[in-house]
């Protein structure tokens, strides 16, 4: 046991690209000292992960902020009833060496201290395969998405922390496994070990090309830690009512603000629908008309003869017009469901003039 | 009856932009007779859709093709024991004056002929509310997003088509309805006429406020067709399992190559999920702790104990290196988990040369 705490701080506040020395600096302190209730732990094992990145680059941690981390660390010495010397223990040291726990020490958001058994698992993997690392690939790929056996489930960074495990558990769902990884030694791994169908490669030149021969069938499930060209690839191959987890998109965390695949990222809104767990749905009304078009015509057309739904028309006079009003209601420059009276309406209770001077609402 | 067809034909391939005259040449020519099994229709009602412009701006459309359009349709003249001469139906005239319908004609994707009842509601309903527009609105937002009553749902081009009939049916199912559209008047409109909620005008400079002011309990569901200024607004709203209908990007489809907000559109792949009718997961581990932990570990543990998940990890060594180690895997430069061993792991079966010889494959 030293009597020095040493811990990696937050420099300055990253304004782009990928970090460089001068984004941390050192810290040598004392031991902090554990009051009541609390225990003093050393950190055995520190989790590096991509979403501490975004922490620093969005300012989220302050200059001279220890960094953050989810850690392992060893009880040394407890005034607490809850940890005793020699309990491992999964909590958030952060980039340091020593750290307390307990009572009026403050929990990272939702990650609560919890002991470790050492004689389940090596203990490292409580920030990893068992940790938030796996619980991120089980709740990503297996409650969102819900695989069906036999379908295509595409990985990105499938080598990495959440991609090995998020593609072993589709292989035991039954579905056939694509990874996307970087060097041959991964994409090797990933079949070889870990049992994927396929991996194709994100270095070559022939990305697009290999990934579609490796998903005969499309691709039904994408799940997506690395964004731009990874993710350009797989677009193409989406089968119907196919599903997305969008974990992260790693590529893009060093963009800088000028760049375009950067501003992708944060004008779709990827941020916010991580935090929310947003649901973004495709619509295409023709996927519907098979399964609905019956029921909406009952229920639609009971509610308009109730006078619950009332709707509006932008009717332009003659085929003549057609240019013209397409643009405009392009642009805004009509008001309503915009259609083009091409010959005469013999059913209609009232000549054109009159609807539009009552403003063509119908079916008040 | 006259003896001419005439027709709106594509001009030209827009490269950009919104329409203009160039766009689109007059044709006249004589008006087609039905063969054995088929019925001569003259055009009502031509639907004008936004999505037609898209067709026209990647070539879906050939140049000299007589656009695309729904129409409603009286049936002049029938060979066909289907349909008799005054009916009207539903069909795909395009931008003509006259069509055939019957044996041997294309039907257009999903889009079948079917016969207007004029006793129901007016016959221009079945290019609009009680047409695919009306499906449209259904299905995005009571099929795919499930309002709950007392949700707060925000629909994009409120007072257009879709808006209109979406926002309605919100307002039917308990949801509060807040309306994004133009000028005053379409705003007013959908207040006064409609009874939604509330509707601010994304022409304002004021509009991000605006529209958080009139949704004080955030945004539930998004019904976009619009896309930029008007969905950049929404996003910071969104709730906690929010859902989003992606149905349409209007604001997007003039955009030139070089324009940002097209590439946007493009790259996120809102053309593929609108086909494929897509789900779009957004990932927040810490949305699943409470609810799946317990039976992540469960199941994890269990797997990993059968051999069914094996994990690899890359330990850097040494608290001092986690920079350099963070920014190899920030950068593609690490194998699998990255973690530091910060102290000694005393619960460890090797040293950690021996667990990278062996390619630190754990749990094999």
């Amino acid at each position: 046991m030293t009597d020095k705490n040493h811990a990696w701080t937050l420099a300055r506040t990253p304004s782009a690209g990928w970090p460089t020395d001068g984004d941390f600096a050192w810290l040598e302190c004392p031991v902090p000292s554990p009051g009541p209730g609390q225990a003093l732990t050393r950190t055995v094992y520190l989790s590096l992960d991509p979403y501490q990145w975004g922490r620093r680059r969005l300012g989220i941690e302050a200059v001279g902020d220890i960094c953050h981390g989810r850690t392992v660390s060893e009880v040394l010495e407890s005034h607490s009833d809850e940890y005793q010397p020699g309990d491992f223990i999964f909590n958030t040291n952060g980039w340091q060496t020593h750290g307390l726990v307990g009572d009026g020490v403050d929990v990272f958001g939702y990650m609560f201290p919890r002991k470790i058994d050492p004689a389940i698992a090596p203990i490292s993997t409580a920030i990893g395969i068992l940790g938030m690392l796996g619980l991120t690939a089980y709740s990503g790929l297996y409650v969102q998405c819900a695989p069906q056996s036999g379908e295509t489930v595409v990985v990105s960074a499938a080598s990495g922390g959440v991609g090995q495990a998020a593609g072993q558990i589709a292989k035991i769902k039954g579905c056939r496994v694509v990874g996307v990884a970087g060097i041959q030694a991964k994409c090797d791994y990933v079949v070889n070990e870990l049992g994927f169908d396929a991996c194709v490669s994100h270095l070559s030149d022939s990305y697009a090309d290999d990934l579609r021969i490796a998903c005969p069938d499309g691709v039904d499930i994408y799940y997506e830690n690395v964004g731009g060209k990874t993710y350009q690839g797989v677009l193409p191959l989406l089968n119907q009512n196919s599903r997305i987890t969008l974990c992260g998109m790693i590529s893009q965390y060093g963009n800088t603000d000028g760049n375009d695949a950067g501003k992708v990222w944060r004008e779709t809104g990827a941020p916010f629908f991580e935090r929310s767990n947003t649901q973004v749905h495709g619509l295409f009304v023709g996927n519907y008309v098979a399964s609905h078009q019956a029921e909406f015509l009952s229920e639609m057309g009971g509610w308009i003869h109730d006078g619950l739904v009332k709707y509006r028309e932008d009717v332009a006079d003659g085929l003549e017009t057609a240019p013209e009003a397409f643009s405009a209601m392009l642009t805004g420059g009509t008001f309503g469901k915009t259609l083009v009276l091409v010959g005469s309406d013999p059913t209609a209770d009232s000549s054109l003039a009159e609807r539009r001077a009552r403003g063509n609402v119908l079916a008040d």
